[in-house]
């Protein structure tokens, strides 16, 4: 609301809470308010996919060069490819007075927040573990062995849910996306992310006062 | 939002501000959303003022009483004439889920975040010093000396702004009514609010889990 610079807002949230559909309203619901953040990748360009669209493509060399350049804000490695946050990329952003939210799982979060503190970290969620075990299910596609293999994940990432700031309950999407720009729009307002506010307005009334007297 | 246990929301702001207008327009905006504290006080009652609904209307003797038992989260005196909140009105509103609203002063305020470390404190300000002292002027009842002394109260207010949680910036007023909404709704996904669900999702999740293996 006040702040000049831009936040960093981490979207997590279980596999089947739903966080790309939120993401999706949230862009298409709220125009130009929000900008994601671009990953760079390793994995190969696919048809219809444009470079610095979809992902910045990387060969092995390059993104290898990058993560010892300390370029990455977060980096992983799904399935023998590499998929990593440009801190440059975000920082530009953020200093353009830009939210930027970064869709990304929790180890990679953490990673997030000890390089930015003043991220804001989103947690999605179904509001239960029964809810959330029957949307795994009901994707319908996935053998037992898959979903046994999230609920793994799953169980890994609950531990880590109270590291966020806040949580997003995705029980109906609408409200879950509301939420979501609620939240983030909130945080503007927080005094910690308000000093010089504060401060201009303290020097102000004194300098008043003094005219005053 | 999955918090059973209604806020303690604590709205102070500069003499000015139009803490009082945001008020009576969240009330009419969110009817049922939110609850007004009422305060305890020695002044008398005033025709057309009820007891329980003003104010809890108390002799000095009952008011000291109070005072002496612990009764208050925050007391103060203007002009001879003493205010309190009573502490059991407030517990008895929050603990039915409700969201109490507090309209009090900093020091007030203070006191209040001692006895509820969770309590969410709202700072409503114009703008900037000089719309707020634009808008002392603007009252046109106030002699000099009325306007010197609110400007050294706000100095002192302004010193303990970054002792609350939010700022909320009254420049249009439609605006700050809806931004105390959405911080207040905001903060009951807060995840230290929500240690429950969190133990819960993660304990059912566990469950899931052996279930499968």
């Amino acid at each position: 609301m006040n702040e000049k610079k831009g936040l960093v807002v981490v979207l997590s949230g279980f596999s089947g809470a739903g966080k790309g559909t939120i993401m999706k309203h949230l862009m298409s619901t709220y125009p130009g308010a929000y900008h994601l953040s671009i990953s760079a990748t390793t994995r190969p360009m696919r048809t219809g996919e444009r470079d610095g669209r979809e992902y910045f493509f990387k060969t092995r060399e390059e993104f290898d060069r990058m993560i010892e350049e300390g370029a990455f804000l977060e980096y992983a490695t799904f399935n023998g490819n590499s998929y990593g946050t440009p801190r440059e990329y975000v920082s530009k952003l953020t200093a353009e007075g830009k939210d930027v939210i970064l869709e990304i799982e929790v180890q990679g979060a953490l990673q997030v927040r000890n390089i930015f503190p003043d991220a804001l970290l989103l947690f999605v969620t179904p509001p239960s573990a029964a809810e959330l075990k029957k949307r795994l299910v009901a994707r319908g596609t996935e053998t037992d062995e898959v979903i046994s293999q999230r609920l793994s994940i799953s169980v890994g990432e609950s531990e880590l849910m109270d590291k966020y700031d806040y949580l997003v309950v995705n029980d109906r999407l609408e409200d879950a996306v509301r939420h979501v720009h609620a939240i983030i729009q909130s945080e503007h307002a927080a005094t910690r992310r308000n000093a010089e506010l504060i401060n201009d307005i303290h020097k102000q009334l004194e300098e008043f006062r003094k005219e005053q007297i």
